[in-house]
């Protein structure tokens, strides 16, 4: 279009390709960065090429991390008995921000999923089974979906092997929620995993 | 956070600062990108300073472009003798979206705001004023708003000296708008500036 400068246009289809940016937001937001000084908007090219250069993967773990092993792996007061695996390293920082799993954790780096390809051998399941010696429980902390539990249920038949106890997370109507807004799914899973209240 | 790379969290900052993105957002952001090609986010990164290196002000209209005088600016078939007056350079790109006006534009960079200490002086009025000889007309199409009307009554009244024709852009229901959403002030201008409907 006439009037635009192709810069503008070039920030904008970038970042309208990014997840939950739409075509006005981006628009919006290559015209915050042009009214930023030189000097900060270099601030900021560094800093995703930082993110690029400086993060690899725990080669423990498999979770995202500056240095090796991973903060999670080097801390001693965690509990290496438990081991929670996850889908990707987004869910071991929601799990983290939640201050409620002490234990280890194990990225899987993905779901396995044969239409995209993605088969057991692409995800991080060999360097989880290296991990076991230790280990008591894993609770196997992956999203229902079809992919989640087609790896649920190949990771859960290849270490009914060892003597280790296999959990998941509990399903049920999230706190703050309301029953008459909540799926029948979710309903039904609620009602499955019901829980008696102690008698005092 | 224990468990979340620095780098992650310095992008996440970055991006929660920009329009229209929340915490959360910036975060999947921050994610999405870590798993690009370095190749790419060093496109990215060079589209950002390449937007501030590149990107100037037109010296005639004070609209972004990359070459002087601007594209808008440069166009001969575009009718000098109708100057629109607006806020910013946003306000210039939606309306050549709209492309219902031919004329010229002028932006203002701003609007008069004592509060911010915004005076007539740190906007591109003189220059406006040098753009006066051919012109017939100038459309005053600033938001309506405490600073906007302030601009619009200054600019009016600087402008009353010249023989030129004053108009402002018409208030009143939006296209696919609803009588019973609209608000009452909107209302009022839609009653206002209500138009006969001529016989045929």
């Amino acid at each position: 279009m006439a009037g635009i400068p192709e810069g503008i246009t070039r920030v904008e289809s970038i970042f309208s390709k990014f997840p939950g940016i739409g075509r006005k937001s981006a628009r919006r937001i290559a015209f915050y960065l042009l009214n930023k000084d030189r000097d900060e908007i270099i601030q900021i090219a560094k800093a995703l090429v930082d993110l690029k250069d400086k993060i690899t993967h725990c080669p423990v773990c498999n979770h995202i991390t500056e240095h090796i092993p991973c903060d999670l792996c080097a801390n001693t007061k965690r509990d290496d008995s438990i081991l929670c695996v996850v889908e990707d390293s987004m869910d071991v920082i929601a799990l983290e921000k939640s201050v409620s799993f002490r234990g280890k954790y194990h990225v899987l780096g993905g779901l396995i999923s044969p239409l995209d390809g993605v088969g057991p051998d692409d995800l991080a399941i060999d360097s989880l089974m290296q991990r076991l010696d230790k280990v008591k429980e894993i609770i196997i902390a992956i999203n229902p979906s079809v992919e989640g539990d087609t790896t649920t249920f190949y990771l859960s038949r290849l270490l009914k092997k060892h003597p280790i106890k296999i959990t998941r997370l509990a399903r049920g109507i999230p706190v703050g929620g309301d029953l008459e807004y909540t799926d029948e799914a979710t309903l039904a899973r609620a009602i499955e995993g019901r829980i008696e209240i102690p008698n005092e």
